[in-house]
């Protein structure tokens, strides 16, 4: 059976449970805290010498890390990732985009209001910004379509809602993207999750 | 056909030029100056609002962004994808590591001091300590296998052989990466180039 080692704040890592959930795919979650350094202990780093969770350790004992590789790895063949090549692709490419342009804002600036404590307004403005302008390039890509790949979820909303969810935490306002907001709710219905 | 918007100074866009060498696929490249401005022009805009390269224009006239969701959508099918399903997941977690913590480290070094000027001094201690962590993580990687991949050469090396080749003008000294050095000689045979 799969086993997941990840932290239930964690968006990254939520990902794969949401996933797991939605393919009905068994597994076994192991919590580990971040903040308490639970990744950091020997029997865990050497199952991950980086020392990050998501982990999925597979049927057969192999590891794979990285929230959109695991996700992708999970729902192979499944209608999470669409069947159509352009389509398909248009999913890599909001994941890729989330890694680079939308996590390291956007979850970020939660990180350090939430857990570091931070205030709003001790926020690097252009962590702010660019995560600003990365929930406008979601409400701009929903303009046409219900999901961000056409009219069906796909792996692109189970990673992006991870941590758009989570945004007002980091002090985004939502409201400010309307569409962002109805999706939210759809993908969030879709997923089973509220 | 399929045309290339691309900064040959870039190596996020030479991912693609690469990969369409290596399997054969005719494109077009349109080169486009990122220090001029040359993609923030009204024209490239209308392609491409996020005003970033590489872009590609298939053959039907659909635009894809993303360097690594370009590369994965070329190369499908091809022997630059493993086939088998574990050595495909881990494929895809090089290219989201290579997003997350490669390139914004080893990548942004060489962009300040080659086309800002600043000096080795005046990099962030932290840019730094992340990319040497980078270049660890690749040596590590490849302590018992030719590629990152098992032993034939995958996406995931097109990847990442990208700016770790160029890694030195940022400042890094590939020296203290043996394994990486002769990987990087090894993916440049592969691909033609060095």
């Amino acid at each position: 059976m799969l086993t997941v080692y990840g932290d239930e704040k964690s968006g990254n890592c939520l990902k794969v449970r949401w996933t797991a959930e939605k393919l009905a795919i068994p597994y076994r979650w192991r919590e580990l805290d971040v903040l308490r350094s639970e990744t950091r202990t020997p029997d865990f780093l050497a199952l991950n010498p980086a020392g990050q969770v998501p982990l999925a350790i597979l049927a057969d004992g192999r590891a794979l890390a990285q929230s959109n590789a695991i996700i992708v790895h999970l729902a192979e063949g499944s209608a999470l990732i669409p069947a159509d090549s352009y389509d398909r692709a248009r999913m890599f490419e909001w994941l890729f985009w989330e890694q680079y342009s939308h996590e390291p804002y956007v979850a970020v600036a939660r990180f350090q209001m939430v857990y570091l404590g931070k205030p709003r307004e001790a926020l690097d403005p252009n962590l702010v910004q660019r995560g600003r302008a990365a929930l406008q390039r979601l409400e701009d890509g929903l303009e046409e379509t219900a999901f961000l790949v056409g009219d069906h979820v796909s792996l692109a909303d189970v990673a992006l809602v991870a941590y758009t969810r989570l945004a007002p935490e980091g002090g985004f306002d939502l409201a400010d993207y309307p569409r962002v907001v109805a999706w939210v709710a759809r993908v969030e219905a879709e997923l089973g999750i509220s």
